[in-house]
């Protein structure tokens, strides 16, 4: 189905669900007017921005006047008004039962263990919030145990996360999810996913499959890696300056 | 649409999820045959459970060997596969998208902050965990911003969460979530819900729309208040008793 409507995309990409369905609507040609809104500067939370989501979060989308939020949904929404290969979101009532599974699942288990995880472990002093090391333990328990289902249950006898030989909506929403996991020391992020053989061959594979724009949406992120592992160098530099000489 | 599938519905009462679903299967006339697995028993962690749901958990179904967990999810498909009232889950992609963005919004709102209050302020010594009273402030913050985002989003046109005159599987699932804080001592779980007006309307229309399922269904759930009541009360009277006398 295609649509005559205006279509506005108001993301941050510094945010995993905004950087989901920016993907996702490039790979299949979605015309939007792209508005960034900054998280971080509380443009999210400006008057103008509250007219579209009033609950004050990025990923929203205007289309012809109608106004939508949460990225699962937006996903949705535009893979039933726009052209859009069926594998994404398919027409087929079971098929599509196991993508609206697995994104289900992503919200109770990889999205809070990831972002709790990261948080706690790395981002907290950005966010002028505190890092708490119990907090970031049980949230990596628990990333471990959403690795193991993936691995042991969603990809057990298949390429991406619902089945099938191509990917949907569910996979851009979980890869991008694990992606952040980049913004870590290269070994501690390298050790997490090591043992799940199956979950590193599926990212490579929705990489692929989403060519070019899967790296090139994540641009922002590698640029704030590079950041925090500048800091991390610089901390540890400090350290050694500050030990007693002996 | 209607269906001559075989329809097997696994739950456990005590589950809001499971009480969910339950609700919505018979107050839409869904035939199932309804299987107890009981979470507290580790059934859904036993093999014959796992072969329908190899994450153990519950609800889950089996449709005609087509098996399906998560209660969003199963709401959705039933909808689409049985003779269900269309305001439930719309086939208007708009009218839709309204409700699977109430349905998304839920979790990592509603039912993190009322799972985890409730585990914290009162459950966690039946579940053999602990109290933790910093997680339950935590929670308790969080939760009243989500009556205050209910109230004053969800709930500001309209008599139900997703807009329309008629509830969707968005109030059922939310209307289960809240039900259980009245599992805390009445005094608390009224002052909770006492600043919000459009959300205890709310909860009585979701309740009146849904007669006599909601009530019913949510009999196991008054018999375990009643326990909890008199184990208050006997933990009262036990510091009386071992007060200092004057």
């Amino acid at each position: 189905m295609g649509s005559s409507r205006n279509l506005t995309l108001y993301v941050d990409l510094l945010s995993q669900p905004c950087r989901a369905v920016t993907i996702f609507c490039r790979v299949n040609e979605i015309e939007a007017d792209v508005q960034i809104v900054s998280v971080l500067k509380k443009e999210t939370r400006e008057p103008p921005f509250l007219a579209i989501n009033p609950l004050g979060q990025v990923p929203a989308i205007d289309d012809g006047g109608f106004t939508l939020s949460e990225s699962h949904t937006i996903m949705r929404y535009l893979a039933a008004t726009r052209k859009v290969a069926d594998h994404w979101y398919p027409e087929d009532l079971e098929k599509r039962a196991c993508v609206d599974r697995v994104l289900d699942w992503h919200f109770g288990n990889l999205r809070r263990d990831a972002a709790q995880f990261l948080e706690h472990r790395e981002l907290a002093p950005l966010l002028g919030r505190t890092k708490n090391p119990t907090l970031a333990a049980e949230a990596e328990d628990s990333l471990k145990q959403s690795l193991k289902t993936m691995e042991t249950v969603w990809l057990k006898d298949s390429p991406f996360l619902a089945g099938g030989s191509q990917p949907s909506i569910a996979d851009i929403s979980s890869a991008c999810e694990l992606q952040q996991l980049k913004l870590l020391d290269k070994e501690e992020s390298g050790g997490l996913l090591a043992p799940y053989e199956k979950v590193k061959a599926w990212m490579v594979a929705v990489e692929e499959f989403t060519a070019p724009y899967f790296v090139d949406t994540h641009g922002v992120l590698e640029k704030l890696a590079k950041i925090l592992e500048d800091r991390r160098k610089s901390e540890a530099e400090a350290e050694v300056e500050t030990a007693p000489k002996l």
